[in-house]
């Protein structure tokens, strides 16, 4: 697909993902890690302004130059900036104004590519492309965590984004112990992090077919599991006690029975489906209690051709560290991953809410040990 | 004024008020003591609900019952509520079905007062009204908290709401020791906080016929008043510190000259305008500073009739405390007052954000020392 | 009793109480409101060093000059110190090398009382004897409160500091209407916060005999007292969750009886004793639940004279407030009093830990209403 | 070494290490991570009498049965226990009887092992002597931390603990690619976590022969490496922007120059030792700021007989995680490590405070990122 294509397809799938919104929807924030959907909209174009059109296009004018302060994440290279927990109180400007925005960036963006500006140019552009993606995924996710919150369970989208593809661990495939290659071999698109492409050494495992299900997740709560120490790191512990955890986020029983909100509203947990939005805490705890452990983020990509990912983030045992060789590039591109390489773990695979044409095995995400609002999911090793 | 045509009337001031927000305004709640437009204008439309249709109109069917867990503030009585931290973040119900919500209510109390429905009724859609008239001040000052934060400085009204009446501590009134009548003398609407009428004896002391104005509190600044702990509470000095605050809410000083956000964007501070927005700990510095003190409530109202006052809520010495023969009303209501007699001060007068036939004398407003986002000033005795 | 004698007498107090100590007592801070043991013999001889003889005795040699940073509790006026929270990280200088101190500054203090200094030093040996007479207190409850964290209930003295006096509301003294003069008369030793002597006009009223019994409060916690929040302030409420009380402080519940930490190790409650430890929002609470209220210190004092007091400090409705007329003293004593007067609530009396000689009935002393380790008391009036 | 031997000397090196201690030294807990001398020397003891002569001396009659709650670290298993910031509060018992409670233990300690009860209670034996040996450690860095708090900086030993060996990365070892044992071999003791031995794929690499130097260190201060979020990862900055930090703990600058505190009191740094007391992120950010890294726990122990070590617990860039194949043990002893394998770095090496005979290469050390209170070091890699 041609750059210009891809740009306003993904461009164009952002759009499409906010259509089901109400205004009021595009602004709360309930808590600093989760963003605003006019912000994720904003952002996502402000990222392109700054880091291609500012720098490369002659004579470009910016659109309004209080967005470089409103619409900046985290990039301290770009100045200063709204503080993260402060997006939800910007009310304006509003929405129909951050749509013009995006038409202006969009056609500017067009421009330049039609003018033919060269590798760089078009490499910044495809990482801006990726970028968005990212953030189509954290829309979804973000919008989730604030609507669970709302007591009238509001059905956003048709789609309850949840229930797909079938889990249960029966299954395991055998791996033999040698020299595995890692990383991204070098054609196309990847981020900083997934490379260099380099030697791991791998002892003999075995790593689940399937993913973990429902009915498995609740047999686990059902023994206690939340309730027994043995199983859980003690930072883990620490966690459940603090919150009061008895079951995976946005899930609630009621009469016996369990539901979990969806962005289609509450709905009743389907046993035989993937278990989600659990947190690497919880995972842990159940592989204790399974007498198993969770893989690393090496043996699952050396076995990744053998099983079907893709419906969810799957919690590794890895720390989210550098690979060898791994630079961060000059100026504020290399603040995009370099900086976070230090109290999270990886996940890999790709969710339910990764929008098409974004997933590959060798990407790793990465979270907090504590975070679950993310579509995560849990597939094991021995 | 009849009583239907009051309840229309104030009913549609909240409305006026609203008319030039943005739909995204009507979401935003940046700290827990702020509320969001929306919820407010709900929030006054469930206390006639709750406390009128429901107990006093036959077959009153509700609008929707979720609204009492929505749009209920602190009544433990009528059950639980959402947090108060999480107003912000319930988008849904919109804001078109917030202003059918209020259409249906309002239709339907009107409906009752046609029916004559007594005095205990009337004596409830009369404390609605006032509770309404309390929520359009908040409305304004909680508007105010959050678009302060906006770094664009929206201009929400045409009006600026601050710059009103002269100010200057050049006079004094003596006034002499003996009894005096406090509180409400007992015709028309009071709250319950306001009585008993009761004696408080007084001893000589002089009250400042002006409020304080900002010259004069620039002139405290310029003198290191907030730099020089002598003149604070131990608990001011550690407020202060805390907050690293050299300056009122919402002041910012660029190329020397003083600026403060109003609600019609950001302002040069006017030297003989009266100060606000400061808190109860700046206002007894400032009393400090200059060798004098504030005003009792008491020494407010004994000279009140001998003095301007509306433009600003006046700090008090006083604490907020029962009067004698206090009594809260049984039920629900008994939890509009009497539960928030500790550690407040007393405000007395009213402010620009007060809405017309809201004030009096005997009126007991009250906050915490720390808090300085309502329409405050400073008026002082010796 | 010549000065020179009463500051023998007092100074040796202190180091009576000390005596039962292990060395290992010295040190502990479990929180920062509370001192260490160590601190309060050093804080106390401190004060006389600083206020008096390094300012009235001639060639004045400092014991040690990093004392004066270390012992320092809040005076701004006198410099920097050790922050609060830190004082129980002090090991060194250890508790023999301050006996040294306390001998060095007594020695210095009696020449200089026995050179004839004048009224003004005098006045200030004599605030110096005050004030470590109201640390005699504080050394004995805020051990209590150190003591009472350990599991092993340690008995440090003979006595257990609670068992003193009958109690029981059944009997009240009515009180008349008018005008009463408040605050100390003016001969001998007073705070300022005691003065001015000021006239308060008062409403009938009738105030209870005896102070209230723990048999009368178990009451209360037997009707759900501490599960309804209808008795509580809404501060009070939080203060309950969050703390998660159901009962005094020290209190604990053994096979169906109530027993409570005592300075002699853990005792059953006595039903007849007058309760303690209960802190302003519980005694509000039994108020209400009972339908009456607490006095106010006004009230209180008017009628000191008919009811026996002083084994509780006793919670009045009053706030800390200046009276009529108060003035902080110029420097580093005018830190005193006066910065302390927002937020607090009065308490009058004095308890069994009260140093004989300390009390009178216009003693005004003052806690935040969350606090309930002083030795507190309820007395009710309606 | 006969083990009764090891026994004997390992705790009688404790003992040496409390010897000049003032009592009062043994009490102070400043903040939950470090705890007090006294604690130290009798939760060691409590870790033979728990995990050994309970469960294998026939008839074993405990010292004192509330010593099991008061001083048991964090053994879930063991049961309730005082809660760990607490540890400070604990002034009873004495050290005295602390004294007598380990010679009580150890006379029953050793004739248990003159009983010669097999190899599972010689290795539980053999695990106790080990952890009193990290205890030795903790005891004099948690001993440090305290000390350093008090402003009159004591002296406590007559060793100053730091300036052990000579520093500066001017030799780099070459290391060629390839696959290399790691973990432990299986002779004597070893943890568990440093099990089981496996394979792991090294890529050429070079480590730093010596350790950084303190004026190293200073050349990062002095180009203002601690102003540049350049060199940090993102929550390095945010804790340095917390904690206001400017150089490494216990440092200050008096005239221009560094001093830092140590367990001889205040001494001038010296250039050419190696740097201590860095926390990870400020090693991470040297390493960033020199265009280098820090190397993994691996190219560590791979090159680790081609170097000195020893003075300094040495941060690597790995993240602490189990071997594979590790299996943690049944019961209380299970959690010595397994639970702790989340959100911390590995350090190699040993330190100036680790006792001798408690080193060895395949040793894996553990902290928080944030934490720089041990003696740790710097070494670089490329």
């Amino acid at each position: 697909m041609a750059l210009s294509e891809r740009f306003v397809k993904v461009r164009s799938e952002s759009q499409s993902l906010a259509a089901p919104l109400f205004v009021e929807d595009y602004v709360a924030q309930p808590v600093e890690f989760v963003s605003p959907p006019k912000w994720n909209l904003a952002h996502t174009t402000w990222f392109f302004e700054e880091f291609v059109l500012k720098a490369y296009k002659k004579d470009y004018k910016l659109f309004n130059k209080a967005y470089s302060f409103l619409f900046n994440s985290y990039y301290n290279h770009v100045g200063e900036r709204v503080i993260r927990a402060d997006r939800g109180s910007i009310t304006r400007p509003g929405v129909e104004e951050i749509y013009q925005y995006r038409k202006y960036v969009d056609e500017q963006i067009l421009l330049l590519i039609d003018s033919k500006p060269g590798t760089e140019v078009e490499d910044l552009i495809v990482l801006g492309i990726n970028h968005e993606q990212q953030h189509q995924e954290l829309f979804l996710t973000d919008l989730k965590y604030t609507m669970a919150l709302n007591p009238i369970h509001p059905k956003v989208y048709s789609k309850a984004y949840v229930e797909i593809g079938e889990a249960g661990m029966d299954e395991f495939i055998d791996m033999n112990e040698g020299i595995y290659e890692i990383g991204f071999p070098g054609k196309g698109f990847s981020f900083d992090n997934e490379r260099n492409r380099h030697k791991v050494y791998l002892h003999d495992y075995s790593i689940s077919k399937n993913l973990l299900s429902n009915e498995e997740f609740i047999e686990f709560i059902n023994d206690k599991g939340y309730e027994n120490y043995d199983y859980w790191h003690s930072e883990g512990w620490q966690w459940l006690k603090n919150e009061n955890k008895s079951a995976p986020l946005y899930w609630q029983k009621r009469s016996g029975k369990w539901y979990h909100y969806t962005l289609n509203g509450l709905k009743e947990v389907q046993p035989s489906k993937p278990i989600t939005h659990v947190n690497y805490y919880e995972a842990f705890a159940y592989s204790q209690w399974k007498g198993l452990r969770l893989p690393t983020e090496f043996e699952w990509e050396a076995a990744a051709d053998l099983f079907d990912w893709g419906s969810r983030w799957e919690w590794t045992e890895s720390a989210y560290l550098p690979y060898p060789g791994f630079k961060k590039a000059e100026g504020a591109v290399g603040e995009y991953n370099g900086k976070f390489m230090v109290n999270q773990k990886v996940l890999r695979g790709a969710s339910v809410a990764t929008i098409e044409g974004h997933s590959r095995k060798t990407y790793r995400n990465f979270f907090h040990p504590h975070l679950g609002w993310q579509f995560t999911g849990i597939r094991l090793a021995k």
